[in-house]
């Protein structure tokens, strides 16, 4: 079953303090630290030097409910991640941001500015934001629903990624003796003009070295699924099941093919938060000792912003009022609703059970036991078409990352599994992904 | 007429390869260099070393004309700065970006990011955008007319300084004991509800260290003066002549104290852009080496962009065609339209002769001269009410620099009117300037 030349995609995707809701609690955790930007640049040469293939950052124009017990600020992914380009040479950086929320042309620049900085190494986690509570902060009258964000967002990709391309690869010539700063016939206005944006263009910056940024992409609902096959380079998704996380992988992968893509251009990457402990008895206490730091009022909260549903006030020991979440009406966030539905009706928990099952990662897969035990679930899930690799999210930082760096990347390594040493120095070349052709330089060769 | 106790502003003003429009294909420049971060982080560290208060980077969503001949691309300000944030300690970091062609939500998340990683560092440039190209790359049909621009720009400054101010400076709490991450009291939603923007808040990043990033502005215009007398706290200006500094600084100054402001609180920096050389000759011939390199069609277009008419065509070597110029019309870039035709009728240019005086700094103040000439133009300018610093235009980069800060500074330094140490670490503290106090918490203690 052993593929050797197949390597494991690994991302380190970094909330603060972790991804336990009541990480910032624990006693390893430095939460007066949350906006210091040494923290996160330590993490990531941590990530670095394991050989990682990138960092992660989410986001979301708004400010969560319930700060006062939620670690939840959201510091800006883009301007982030640039300062830990700067710190770091080889490891990718992927920065989450809205295509409801931004103007193309501004994304188009950050984007290409952290490219070049970062000599090749951006992603753009494409989303359309879930939460409601953005719309109030760029005056729109309601959040736009969920059809017309794809629709927008459709478009707008197309916007950035013609800007991306307006310069050719070689439209920059920089010739002191001749004069001539840019080949102007390989800078090309895009004139774009859409149902939701016209934009001129060119871009005002050079192509940047990965050609466009690498597209990730979130989304799992119908329009998510469609718009992820269609574009996205790498997807981010979240299983509690390894039959659940094949079905995506297949239906992913199928759809992807029907649109004349190769399958491996798209990496499918579920979530991953790994207890470690030498015993399975050792993993299974740390996880507890961080349950009992949660604090109900926040993860009621964050099962609100989830289902659409307010259940604050409840009987926390009483099984989880099932009748009140109405499947066929709107639903908070598409991609866990229905996830948290399935783990209500599998397990019948209580309303407190079902927090502790959600608090670990927001309803990624949350995994206690050995180094060995978690080796082999990558390695099931890897090897029997349910993943590529994963986002590594661990429960708390820094220590829930440092375990899984010592104990079991190197069980994945003797395997085989996962890289000794980069292979390349862009995302691009680390994803195993090629280099996009800028669509003017491509139509420019047709026509010649 | 010495005070020691008053010290001169230095910022170091970087344009790709210098300000003269020709610089990048000067003998000394790295025109291939031009999206290399590496290149601007070193300078920023030699304008570290030196003891400047500050670099500065201009910017506009557009990509101005003949780039062929021009190098003027514009990378993403705030991304820029940040990559050179995470490579120095203690200069000051002044992005400019536009109250036009941004939400106010996103670039409050920007600045107060780059505030943080930059330990207090950050400042705004506020610009309106005089580019009427950039319209088009936002979906507008038209570039807003100049008094609906500062209209916005008055409403857009008081969004982002509620978003700002809308986390108290000790909200963020973070006691892992007790569990509460913020004192959600002292977190503030804004509710701002105007004309031109309606924004909820509060942002979703703690209170930046500096409490908001120093305000500066560079419009001349009469909205411009007013608005720059009201909230400017650095104000960027183009003079040829000290009587037109002293007039400016006179008008602003009063203004400022007719609004109640402390003059002290509002630095006035005209642009300077130095040929140094050993003799007034040598400085001369430097001036005249770098002239030689101009490309007439690149003038031109920057011509087309101050005064609104198209010369490209016109006999470069007859006289001005001054009865072309409208003044009772549209004003191209209006901080340098009357800056320009002040220079014609007071010297009578050919086209071709203007050009050169326009091309060292695009309107702004060029000198050629020995060091101590330089220092005693700058003394001069700092002690008659028309200066309270200078931002420093180097003809070209990285050599144009090198020569100001060992040649100029050491005799500035000298005659006791520019630091030898940094006395604090943030550019509030290098410019002297007061830490507001958020809004919220004055409301809080008066009503206490």
């Amino acid at each position: 079953m052993s593929k050797p030349e197949r390597q494991l995609t690994l991302n380190l995707f970094i909330y603060p303090g972790g991804h336990h809701e009541a990480a910032w609690r624990y006693k390893d955790s430095e939460p007066q630290r949350v906006l210091d930007i040494g923290y996160y640049q330590e993490l990531a040469r941590r990530a670095e030097a394991a050989k990682f293939d990138a960092i992660f950052f989410a986001d979301g124009p708004s400010l969560p409910e319930n700060i006062r017990y939620s670690a939840r600020l959201r510091f800006e992914p883009i301007t982030w991640l640039t300062a830990i380009a700067a710190a770091t040479s080889r490891i990718g950086l992927i920065g989450t941001a809205s295509t409801t929320y931004n103007e193309p042309y501004n994304l188009a620049r950050l984007f290409a500015s952290l490219d070049h900085i970062s000599n090749g190494r951006a992603g753009w986690n494409i989303v359309t934001t879930s939460d409601a509570g953005a719309a109030q902060n760029f005056g729109l009258p309601e959040h736009p629903p969920h059809g017309e964000r794809y629709e927008k967002a459709r478009e707008f990709l197309e916007v950035v990624t013609k800007l991306w391309d307006s310069w050719e690869d070689d439209a920059l010539v920089a010739d002191a003796e001749s004069g001539v700063f840019a080949d102007a016939d390989k800078v090309h206005r895009i004139d774009h003009a859409g149902k939701h944006y016209r934009v001129r263009g060119p871009l005002n910056v050079a192509r940047p070295p990965q050609g466009r940024p690498v597209y990730v992409q979130a989304g799992s609902s119908e329009d998510g699924r469609s718009f992820a096959a269609q574009h996205a380079e790498a997807i981010f998704t979240a299983h509690q099941t390894l039959a659940s996380a094949q079905a995506f992988y297949d239906d992913i992968k199928k759809r992807a093919v029907a649109l004349g893509r190769h399958p491996e251009h798209v990496r499918i990457l579920p979530g991953i938060s790994p207890f470690i402990g030498s015993t399975q008895a050792e993993a299974d206490r740390l996880e507890e000792e961080i349950n009992d730091l949660i604090q109900p009022a926040a993860s009621l909260e964050q099962l609100k912003r989830m289902l659409g549903v307010d259940l604050s006030g409840y009987d926390l020991d009483a099984p989880f009022p099932r009748h009140l979440i109405d499947t066929s009406g709107p639903k908070g966030i598409a991609s866990r609703f229905q996830l948290v539905i399935d783990i209500v009706d599998r397990e019948q928990p209580t309303l407190r059970g079902l927090i502790k099952r959600l608090a670990g990662a927001r309803g990624h897969w949350v995994l206690a036991g050995t180094p060995e035990r978690i080796a082999d679930e990558i390695q099931t899930w890897f090897e029997t078409g349910a993943a590529d690799g994963f986002n590594v999210m661990p429960p708390w930082l820094t220590g829930g990352f440092d375990a899984f760096v010592a104990e079991v990347v190197p069980i994945l390594r003797k395997r085989g599994l996962f890289r000794e040493e980069y292979s390349g120095t862009t995302l691009r070349d680390h994803y195993g992904l090629p280099r996009p052709e800028s669509g003017y330089a491509v139509a420019r060769r047709r026509s010649a």
